[in-house]
């Protein structure tokens, strides 16, 4: 009898948590959105997790519940932990990933170092922000957004008057200063239900049209000061809000040397994707261990750097089936990993990874498998 | 649409491929022996494999097929190509897998070193070449051996009598010199049908009781000119038998300084394991790219050492699931790979690697988490 691991949700992530769950001999069993899916190949169930009653099947089945995303509503989650589910990370951390401006709230009690913000009810609220912060900020819908959408740099509140049209009652949009950044870094944390943390290196990322593009592990002339900064920060929201599983904590770095909050997700995550082959323990491993209470893994690097690039899909008409030996030829020591999605210009459907001793000879074999895919 | 490779036979060697198929976008199906096998996640099929109609229905469906095991029939394999399929390692080479007589004759012509050797089809010529060869010898099955079966070593040549009785009209048994080695290596060479190769350093193996127990990677204290034998030996057998796939040539290494060829698998072999998480490229990925005569992978280590250790199973009444937490609890460094199989003494039911500086620290990661499996 195998432990039995059941993640919500058939995405990429979902899929690279199977590689490390048949290694490490855990049952995993996927509710998928649809058929074909990239997860398709555990996916046990197909059906709405929004559905009470298609998640209660679902988890009825599995020794703890986790997640491909963080869009499971509340009412969902709770059901499932009144019932008696081991959820991870549960509904009282996970509100904190749906909710930027409960996130914000909660990091401001924990005294998290993080940009100025504010919750702001209607246009008059954003514009007195807006002119308390140099005339510009960032204007975030609190909830759905992700790569880039529901996030909007304005410089007037008439900007974001589309957004306060469509709020609720009693809603309201998050506006944050425009942080004057030199380069943007994430941190993460894997966090056990028994408390046991392990922190990754701090890598830098690189964002082109708000979507991950590049990182750089570990984060390129960080000094120990601000690598252990970091891993302070991600240790102490990880214990603050309660996560199970792995947190990637998205940070900026400032010009005067600051590091500051960015925003958070409690999954693997993107800039996490070097550690596959990078790290002695890949994230989705370490998160199947940490959801799964199982002892925690090494999280020190493999080689002095490894980078990892996004594969963004190119025109829809070219299938991955003539790409990948492409890529796999442009670059022997490269690590392909595809999503199984029919690509589309600017969706992610794969990342290629490379580790070594030379982060500039590690740069050019990745990018040349990535761009084999073009 | 992905490239199907299709994978006879359900054991932990086509479940290890599972893992890198995903990640390369492969669609891996696996035709099982039976239900709930090591390979069950990518099972589509269950059936036997000496059975052509189920092999052929099973064929029909994928781009190419290969083989958990080299048990697949001749009769089987030879009708498969007169169908049209691609099947690698096809059955000109796996036949020198599947008899080791044959495979000592066609090294011979090749001039590959080996051991004294004698097709012996009685009593009689037995005996004549024990005398010739200092009173013993190994005995050997031509068929149908594998981890200490089918091995036997005698002095006299009524040790074999039983295996003489049962031979049927015109079989032989195999016998060679009792080989006076140091040690045991092993060398791996991936060859794709076009012929393109890549060799992974030479390994040395240490067998308990005919059963591979611990690998190091490479052979310690291995000089430049018997890793460069060991891989031109690799390399002319892969040519020479036309293998397509993984090929493992075990070695003799003499107390004279020479290698001398002992077995061969055509497929990933377990003095591979290592390069999972110990090399660039992990055998089962290389596997895979070769048999899909994709291109081939960086064979390099990523650490100056890399050690294997196999879990034996202990005690039939107690499953893996207690016991892989107290192996990652030994050991956060150590990668555990299951093969969700029952325990059962002596059993294989997964190994342990660990790859890292120091050898002896490597060693003793390993052998705790292991030990932690007992």
């Amino acid at each position: 009898m195998a432990l039995r691991v059941g993640v919500i949700g058939g995405g990429q992530l979902a899929r690279m948590m199977i590689a490390p769950a048949v290694e490490l001999g855990i049952d995993i069993r996927v509710l998928a959105e649809d058929q074909g899916m990239s997860a398709q190949l555990a996916a046990t169930a197909v059906g709405d997790y929004r559905d009470l009653d298609t998640v209660r099947r679902f988890a009825a089945d599995v020794d703890v519940v986790t997640f491909d995303h963080e869009h499971v509503p509340q009412d969902v989650l709770r059901a499932l932990v009144a019932d008696g589910v081991a959820v991870h990370p549960g509904p009282d951390a996970l509100r904190f990933a749906q909710d930027k401006l409960d996130m914000r709230a909660r990091l401001a009690e924990l005294d998290v170092p993080q940009p100025e913000w504010a919750r702001v009810a209607d246009a008059g609220e954003l514009q007195r922000f807006l002119d308390a912060h140099g005339g510009r900020g960032v204007v975030k819908t609190p909830r759905g957004g992700y790569d880039g959408k529901g996030v909007r740099v304005v410089s007037a509140a008439a900007e974001a008057e589309d957004w306060f049209a469509g709020l609720a009652g009693g809603d309201a949009l998050l506006v944050e200063e425009l942080v004057p950044f030199v380069r943007e870094l994430a941190q993460q944390v894997a966090r056990r239900p028994s408390g046991d943390l392990a922190a990754y290196p701090v890598v830098e990322t690189v964002q082109r049209d708000g979507v991950c593009a590049e990182v750089v592990a570990p984060a390129p002339g960080v000094d120990a000061e601000h690598a252990a900064e970091a891993a302070r920060i991600g240790r102490e929201i990880a214990e603050g809000l309660g996560v199970t599983g792995m947190l990637a904590v998205e940070l900026f770095q400032t010009e005067d040397g600051r590091i500051l909050v960015n925003e958070l997700a409690m999954r693997p995550h993107n800039s996490g994707h070097w550690s596959q082959d990078g790290a002695v323990t890949g994230q989705f491993e370490q998160h199947l261990r940490a959801v799964a209470d199982l002892p925690l893994g090494d999280t020190r690097p493999i080689a002095p750097w490894s980078v990892m690039i996004n594969v963004l899909g190119g025109p829809a008409d070219a299938g991955m089936l003539d790409r990948v030996p492409a890529a796999l030829a442009a670059s022997p020591g490269a690590k392909v990993h595809t999503y199984g999605k029919a690509p589309r210009p600017g969706r992610k459907v794969g990342h290629v990874n490379v580790a070594g001793a030379d982060l500039e000879e590690a740069l050019r074999r990745a990018r040349s498998a990535a761009a084999a895919f073009d």
